[in-house]
């Protein structure tokens, strides 16, 4: 069997706070920079970098001041040139990318592992823009062995690397976990301590790559995001006119197959879902409402993963 | 046995939206004007006002512009002058006491039922800051008896009615619905049902109440706040430096004892309780963060209300 070489990984970082008010980041990146003061670097097998991403949304506990800061990280937007009515997050985006990247750079940090929280019953969900981001699919298939306290998925999203608009596309080998569910502005112990575990073991597997062993590879099971569904909404006032179908709700990643029920109105009629069978996700997030999102549809996919092994430099 | 005799009740308003991102009320507030709209007052046995308590805040989504206007209905605030410095809050809170009010005055509305929500795992929670507000009382009792599919409890504020800052002590009998666990910004449809369910209940209760029969009374099992725990916390920071434990998380209106586990800090050491046995209740509440509030302590009492009917004008 083909065992693809690949380089060793020298640095990475751990981001909290891209949104002001997904706690557990928020929470977790001073932890570990507590355990660094206590213990020292020697603790993690690989060069850390810890960053509260958004400071002055995580100091009014919001998810952004202006802008989206997890939108801002297009090539376009970084390399836009800022005046004094550039939004906040734009100008941070871009100092990330001078931290971390430069996105698409050699210089690029290896790997970005940014913390997020959902109000969805997501339970630990790996999102990585790559089918072929062998690292990122690896590290998913490692997640998903060892974190067993709660379900563990990957979700691919279909977009070109310049276009994608998230922080940890500034890396060469990025991943978001999201971690739910947990409302806005709230820390839960159950799900900080099984991100803490994932975090843990990201390090982990660092460390056996790193090593030089052989990593087999396998099938991964992914759900690649086709399209969003939007809130039935009242004609006048554009506000929501239903809310998620209590039979739908916190069933992120089940089938949904037409004549399903999907939303409640809140007069109490049932709306189905007509359409193929697919799998929704991200079910009444609190962020989306905004974004017309009440979930996106996805599609589950098989992916076959080749054993790899960290070249020496 | 003895009768209380107590004056018909005229006028109701239900409120929302008075914290902006507490969503059930936000979405039934409106659904109630539809139904006037398409049925007519006739189907309500009270002259019922609806209001959306905070619209500023609710167009932003966040439970306050400026001050938590749920806290703007002391005595004191509502006759304080306003100036152009003034908060937002306190002038709409001088607002709503010229509509519903004035307080503490024979023209104040009967009753007010002001619709908010919590994160923490708090069921149907019917607020009152009465011992001896037999028409409160009774309204608790009902809804215990009718609203079956989620626990319907009672917590009582021992503060006098000058100095009790919410909404609801403007009207001669006030009760605040709590609904949860819900994560501020999103609308859940089983909470919404059941919140829907308790609003019925109460003019349902008010259709008997006036009609003239005698309403029993009984005992009722209440909560009565004592006082609040704040997270453990950074010296330095003042940030929380640990969670609430998994073991106490959802596990509102339980019997802490004291070892039981409180908190569990972020490097994973358990805080344990120490004091007298109580009954945590608003465990971890997202707006509670910047009150220095995990959870309120509660201690339960059995309350005697007598038998009450309606005397006709």
């Amino acid at each position: 069997m083909e065992v693809v070489t690949l380089p060793v990984l020298h640095r990475m970082a751990v981001c909290g706070g891209t949104h002001g008010d997904e706690m557990t980041g928020v929470f977790l990146v001073p932890e570990l920079e507590r355990q660094r003061r206590e213990k020292g670097d020697g603790i993690w097998p690989i060069a850390l970098t810890t960053v509260l991403s958004n400071p002055r949304a995580i100091k009014e506990c919001k998810r952004y001041v202006e802008k989206d800061l997890n939108r801002c990280f297009t090539s376009a937007l970084l390399s836009s040139s800022i005046t004094d009515s550039t939004p906040y997050e734009i100008q941070r985006a871009q100092e990330l990318n001078s931290l971390l990247g430069p996105k698409e750079t050699e210089d690029a940090i290896d790997i970005i592992c940014d913390l997020h929280n959902t109000t969805a019953n997501m339970g630990l969900t790996v999102i990585s823009y790559s089918f072929s981001n062998w690292v990122c699919l690896h590290l998913f298939k490692y997640l998903k062995e060892k974190v067993t306290t709660v379900p563990v998925r990957l979700m691919l999203l279909d977009i070109p690397i310049c276009d994608a608009y998230s922080l940890e596309s500034v890396s060469k080998y990025g991943i978001s976990l999201e971690a739910g569910p947990q409302p806005q502005g709230v820390v839960r112990a159950d799900i900080f301590n099984f991100m803490k575990e994932a975090v843990n073991a990201v390090m982990d597997w660092i460390k056996i790559f790193n090593s030089g062993q052989v990593i087999e590879g396998g099938e991964v099971e992914s759900y690649m995001v086709e399209k969003s569904i939007d809130y039935p909404r009242d004609p006048e006032t554009q506000r929501p006119s239903a809310a998620v179908h209590p039979q739908l709700q916190d069933q992120d990643f089940c089938l949904l197959k037409p004549g399903d029920p999907m939303f409640l109105t809140f007069s109490g009629e049932t709306v189905k879902y007509e359409g193929e069978p697919r799998h929704p996700i991200f079910i009444n997030e609190a962020a989306y409402y905004e974004k017309g999102i009440a979930f996106h549809l996805a599609q589950k996919k098989n992916i076959t993963i080749p054993s790899i092994q960290a070249k020496k430099d």
